[in-house]
């Protein structure tokens, strides 16, 4: 069976075949070939709340087991692909937005994707879950209280906040509405750093996405 | 020695280390894993050229010998990440400058990345080029003649340009700028597809981008 959708081996075209466009590469197959099964898993949660450092760490791990993945944040987002947006409403839609239809390309592209960014909004996290097929958006609540968030202020962006040097800060004086049905939850204020990368890796086993032999 | 980055192993690191962002993958792991060296493959071109359909091939070659792709062309990225976007002249740059800023994460996710864009003017390549490593951004001409493309006109468009139904198509009143030094030049009114694909593969052998025992 030709597994490759519609196409012909490559060495028995000619050049009347200009418009065979259908030579796609199944992303069933680029899965398999990763032995994975790709997907998103969203950290979303306060600024403090511990999204990268577990995102990171999670990261990590899957590495070391041999998993091919990428991480999606702030650090590599907003100063070149969306480096044109601010910070207003409008733009802050529009970068989750972006964010969303790049993890779905690499999701396409047979890779486990980890994105973490405080994404308060329950609308634009809905619109990300819809870019991809159901099971395939992990939703993961970092869920620290914001008294823990506040104290650790690992970028002095809550002082700020406070003191109004910065305004529209998420938990200050903007919302965070957290997830109603989050596949997971995680609050770091609780437990090791190594207890919660295991909750990930746990979920990820047991929905069998992770397909080598450990 | 610890060669990823400044972190230490996850399990014996506590919630003290909140801060913890260096944590990344080196970007020279995830291309090892690989056994490739990520790069971009950027088909320009006429429309009709053949781009999409020498991508496809070369992607699907690079498959069968166990490498990691993917391909970015209009249908998967005009729909999703920039279907904001108009044809306009302003857009058109914006489109490409996404597309390349894409790349760059792709590349940076250790992935061998095919785009297929006409991608008419020199100052949106070289953009492209420069936000990648030197010798990661591998331009190929398509350089097949006009009136080849013309002939071909899979999708009717340069009947459509002529008529005066479509404005500004590339080719016919909206210039082509070809490059001035690509890395590879492609004319497919000559030579078999076959042919076109072997040019590619053995030029990223030469580069020593391509590392599995073949």
């Amino acid at each position: 069976m030709n597994r490759i959708g519609m196409m012909r081996p490559y060495d028995t075209m000619s050049n009347e075949n200009i418009v065979w466009h259908d030579a796609k590469i199944a992303r069933e197959l680029r899965a398999e070939q990763k032995l994975q099964e790709p997907c998103i898993l969203w950290f979303t949660g306060l600024s403090g709340a511990g999204k990268s450092t577990l995102a990171n760490a999670v990261e990590l791990a899957l590495f070391q087991d041999g998993y091919h993945s990428y991480l999606l944040d702030g650090d590599n987002v907003r100063h070149g692909l969306n480096k044109d947006l601010s910070f207003t409403d409008k733009d802050r839609i529009e970068n989750i937005r972006r964010v969303g239809e790049v993890a779905a390309l690499m999701v396409d592209a047979g890779l486990i994707v980890l994105a973490a960014f405080i994404s308060p909004f329950r609308s634009d996290r809905h619109m990300v879950r819809s870019l991809v097929k159901p099971g395939e958006f992990i939703e993961i609540h970092v869920s620290t209280p914001l008294t823990t968030c506040e104290q650790r202020d690992p970028k002095g962006l809550y002082q700020k906040a406070r003191s109004g040097l910065i305004k529209n800060f998420t938990g200050i004086d903007s919302d965070y509405e957290p997830p109603e049905s989050a596949e997971l939850i995680v609050d770091t204020s609780q437990g090791s750093l190594e207890q919660h990368v295991g909750t990930v890796l746990d979920y990820l086993h047991a929905q069998g996405m992770l397909k080598r032999q450990s």
